[in-house]
This record gives structure tokens, C-alpha cells and sequence, in this order.
């Protein structure tokens, strides 16, 4: 005899969670020791330590003007798009739905901060591109190594409990009309707040069949004279989530069964974002720049919670959305 | 665009588990600490510790005839079966499968260990009962009190990690007839084998597609005179495990993609065996006894493992088993 099957897997395995975890974020008032950490970690659960990072020499010391003085001069990566959508969905002319990352141009480092600062002060003026210092590849230890002695050469409860150091360190500066599409990372991440706030919006790696993913085409945004148009690229398709769990669009009829997590920091806070936690990340600036540092560590693929991730993908992606 | 859906999301569940775990175990050589513990909970991974419990005292001093002396006049439940198939399904004799818990009874306790002792060195008679006392009910602190001071009081590595004692301390005493059948609990579960050996075959909780559970109406063995029946009980049909990942029985299309990791264990080893891990369990004896002594410790329920083990089950229940 067969047992009877619930009726909707999708529907319990998204309500079991929610019934056993809350949506606020857990708030700690110094930094964990690294078996604190590993608890965190085991239960794939984010937190945020309050001023966690508050004596750092970059928390006491960067603004716009020291950055300018030890900056200036240099040549850094700077994305540009038309409106602050570095590597999101973007409907083209014909109506496809594709992935598209921003151009990519090196600018002098102080003619970088201006314009964010200017255009944070004046508003984004109709047809103006947005920049977004924004290099996931350790830029911090390449590209800003000048300013890599400010910040935590490591998070020692993370290389301790994870047993590695960071596989990457990042430094973002951007202004308040970049908007990072929701999106997850093969990483345990954790995120530091220097200058300005960041306000994370976090789903947990089971609710894929909240968040609606679709293989997009790739594209990028190309400069042609002054005008950024979205070129399609040939290669493979990109799957990625179409949510917007703030203004509910591209949702699917599971998407009211996700229950995101907001969580803003502020100076020196510090978020640990657990792997493959979809986060869509907006930011406010303070001297008209916001400025923060993140640590990507290798996640553990060995046990059990990256297959049942991708089990629970994948019958999500089969399931129908309507 | 709908993306592509993989062929069968369970199958490749399991392949995913098996192409990036091991089916041997980890063997350590020293007990951990509650950091490197905490690493194989966030896994849900066992590890054995070859002689991790060598030096206590019940791993030095406990044999049948000191058990015998302690003990001697004292009653003690005992499980007894015809087949030593205590919690395990049975076929009715109108061909349906039960879920058949054991007959209990009270015996003084140098009756029952000479009982097992003769069975084990002339054989099992025709028709002659398995006894085992095997209850899980903290009997190491009610029961067998007497003996509690020779164990450790807890694990100390997993107290701290979990930050909790054990739930249940558990002693375990029978012979090489009683076999426990394929089943998992929601414990974290350290076992540590005292006298004689313990042969475990172990499954990982997301190979429930493999596990082929039912659910099956709840019985139990009933002495009648001196025979055993089988009582058909009212009250909710049990979901049970019909597969025998020994001799393939009562098993399903997926089943042959469920890698079972086994591991022996001798005197004064100790096995982590994760929260919800199938494990089938048969013993051998060292005078006639076997006696092992487990402790449970209350599972995680939050974060993300325990609702995708049980979408996983869900997913499977709902799957063709042919």
C-alpha cells in the first residue's frame, strides 16, 4: 500500500521553514568565537554583529577625503550601467528577458568618487549612468592593496571554524542608485560596513521556488559613443531568479510562501551571509558614498545540504509556477 | 522560457551525494574537540574514534561475570521476539506487513544474561525467543543505575557543541540474534560499544527514495503461553523503511543508488551517527553477551537541514517505486 503524499511538497517544505525559523535576523553583540560560528554555519543561518567591526583602522578612518588621498591617481574598475543594474535581468528591445552585465572601464580612482558623490548630491540626472566600484575578484588585495592594511586581514572566527583562509576579499564603493539583483553566491560570506549602509533583502537556498529562477541569455551593456546599449553574447544560458521580493514581480505562486529577511548595516557592522542565501542588496551613502568590505570563503560541498539544495532546485524548476 | 528540468531530480540527488562523499567512513584516532564535532554535525556526517572510550571504566572492567554480580536479583526489561526482529515489519499471516514492536517482560537479570549466553555458544533452537534488552529510555540512569558511574555522565565534546547533555543515556545488552532493523531517529546519537562488537549499515536521511518506506499497522508480539503471535494494534499506521540494504529486499528503482557505508565497532569505539541516518544494526559477542551504551542528544530542528530532509521524504513518498 502506498502511503498517502502530502499535497503540495513545495508548499510544506516552505512552510515547515518558516515555522521553524524566524524572518528576523539574529543580532550578536561582539563576534562569535568560531565554534559559536560553526553552529551558525551547521544550521545555514545568518546573523549580524553589531559594531562587530567598529575599531577596525578603516571603520575609525576612511572618508571621502582619505580615500581620495591615498587613492588618487590610481586606476580602478569601475562598472557603468544606465540604472545602477550591474549584473541583473533586463528585458531587451524585442522582449527577451536577459542576464546582463555592466561595462567594465578603468577610471581614475578620484574622478570615480566625484561623480558618485556629485550625483548622490544632485540626484541622477535623466539619462546619467550609474557607477559601481563593485570587482568581485579580491580586489582588495589587488587593485586597492593600498588600502588593504585598514581592514582584518582575515574574520579569525571564520578561517578558524572553516579551517581556510579567505578565498576573497572585496572592497564595494558605489552610491544609492546601485541596486544588486537577487542573486546567491557559492560562498560563506561575510560583510563589513565602512562607510554609508547597506540593506540586505535574504531569502534562504530553499526557497528557490520562490524566487522564480530562469535561464537568461547572456548580455553586457557595451558603451557606444555616450550611450550604454545592451548587446546579447553568444554562450551558454544563465539561470537566474526573477523575483523582486520588494516590488513582488516576476514572482511565482509560491513566492507568497517565501518570507524574506531585511537587515540594514551601518558603520562597522558586520553580516554573516550564509552560502547560497539569495540577498539583493540596496545602499545609502554617508558623505555620498557608501563603502563596504566583504570575506568569501569556500563553502563545504561534502554532507548533505549542497545536494539537497540543488534536489530542491531542481524540482522547483519542474514544478509549475502558476 | 521554462529552463530544462533534469531528467529525475531524486536519482540525481543521489548521485550528486555520492559523486562528493565518501562511503567509508572517517575513522579519527582521538576523540574531537567540539569545534571539529560541530564540523561533522554542519556536515550530518559520521566519523568513528577508534578507541575513544578505551580507558573508562566500563570498557576496562565490565564482563559477565562483574555485570552478573552488580546486577544478580535485579529485574530488567527484555525485548523478546521470535526471530530477534524486535521494531521491525513482519508479514501478517493474511500477507500484510506490520510494524511489529516486541513482547516486554520483566526478568532478573542473571536469568536473562545466562539465557543469551547459553543461546550464543549452542545456537538458536527451533523455535526458541531472542531476548535483548534494548530499551531506549534513559535506562542507563533508571535501570541499570547501578552501573552508570563506570560510563562517562556525557560526551563532553558533543554537550558543549549541541550545548545541551544528553536526552537519554541508553544501555544495550543481547547476542548475536537480535538484529535491529533499518530505521533512523531524530537524535544526535554517540554510541560507544563496551563488550563484543556492533556491525552497523548506514544510510544518509536523503536516500529515503532508496529506504522504501511505508506505512505499515502497528503490532507487537503478545506471549501466548509460551508461544509469541503477532497482535494487530489499533492506532496510526508507523512509516517505516522496507528496504534491506543486505540482502536487497523490499527495495526500490532508486535503491541500488544508495551507497550504505558500514562500519564495525569494537570495544571502546565510538561512533557519531548524525540526526536522521538510517542504520541497521547486528552484533557479535565476546562471552556470549554483546553490551554497547549510546547517547542521544535532542537534533537541531532550525535552519534549513531538517525541512529539506523532509521535503526529500515528501518528494520520495509522492515518486513511482518501480
Amino acid at each position: 500500500m502506498a502511503p498517502a503524499a502530502p499535497p503540495d511538497p513545495i508548499a510544506e517544505l516552505l512552510t515547515t521553514y518558516n515555522e521553524l525559523n524566524s524572518s528576523s535576523i539574529d543580532e550578536l553583540l561582539e563576534v562569535p568565537s568560531p565554534l559559536e560560528f560553526m553552529r551558525y554555519v551547521a544550521r545555514n543561518r545568518p546573523f549580524v554583529v553589531r559594531g562587530g567591526a567598529s575599531d577596525w583602522k578603516a571603520t575609525r578612518t576612511w572618508d571621502l577625503a582619505s580615500l581620495k588621498e591615498r587613492m588618487g591617481g590610481m586606476g580602478v574598475n569601475v562598472a557603468v550601467t544606465p540604472k545602477g543594474n550591474a549584473d541583473a535581468p533586463v528585458e531587451s528591445d524585442n522582449g527577451e528577458l536577459l542576464f546582463v552585465k555592466p561595462w567594465e572601464e578603468e577610471q581614475e580612482f578620484g574622478e570615480f568618487v566625484d561623480f558618485l558623490v556629485e550625483q548622490e548630491s544632485m540626484g541622477k540626472r535623466d539619462g546619467e549612468e550609474v557607477r559601481y566600484a563593485q570587482t568581485q575578484n579580491d580586489n582588495l588585495r589587488n587593485e586597492y592593496s593600498e588600502l588593504f592594511a585598514d581592514v582584518a586581514p582575515s574574520i579569525p572566527f571564520a578561517r578558524i571554524a572553516l579551517t581556510k583562509p579567505p578565498e576573497a576579499i572585496n572592497l564595494w564603493i558605489g552610491n544609492s542608485h546601485s541596486v544588486t539583483a537577487l542573486h546567491k553566491d557559492n560562498y560563506e560570506n561575510i560583510y563589513v560596513q565602512i562607510i554609508g549602509q547597506k540593506h540586505f533583502v535574504l531569502l534562504p537556498p530553499l526557497a528557490y521556488a520562490c524566487v522564480n529562477e530562469k535561464k537568461l541569455s547572456p548580455a553586457s551593456y557595451v558603451r557606444d559613443d555616450r550611450e550604454l546599449v545592451v548587446k546579447k553574447e553568444e554562450g551558454d544560458k544563465v539561470p537566474f531568479a526573477v523575483w523582486d521580493p520588494d516590488s513582488g514581480e516576476g514572482g511565482t505562486k509560491y513566492s507568497s510562501l517565501g518570507k524574506p529577511m531585511r537587515v540594514s548595516l551601518g558603520k562597522g557592522d558586520m553580516l554573516y551571509l550564509p552560502a547560497l542565501w539569495y540577498h539583493k542588496v540596496s545602499q545609502s551613502c554617508e558623505d555620498g558614498i557608501c563603502c563596504a568590505v566583504n570575506y568569501w570563503h569556500d563553502m563545504e560541498f561534502g554532507g548533505s545540504f549542497y545536494p539537497l539544495c540543488g534536489f530542491a532546485r531542481n524540482v522547483a524548476l519542474d514544478a509549475p509556477k502558476n
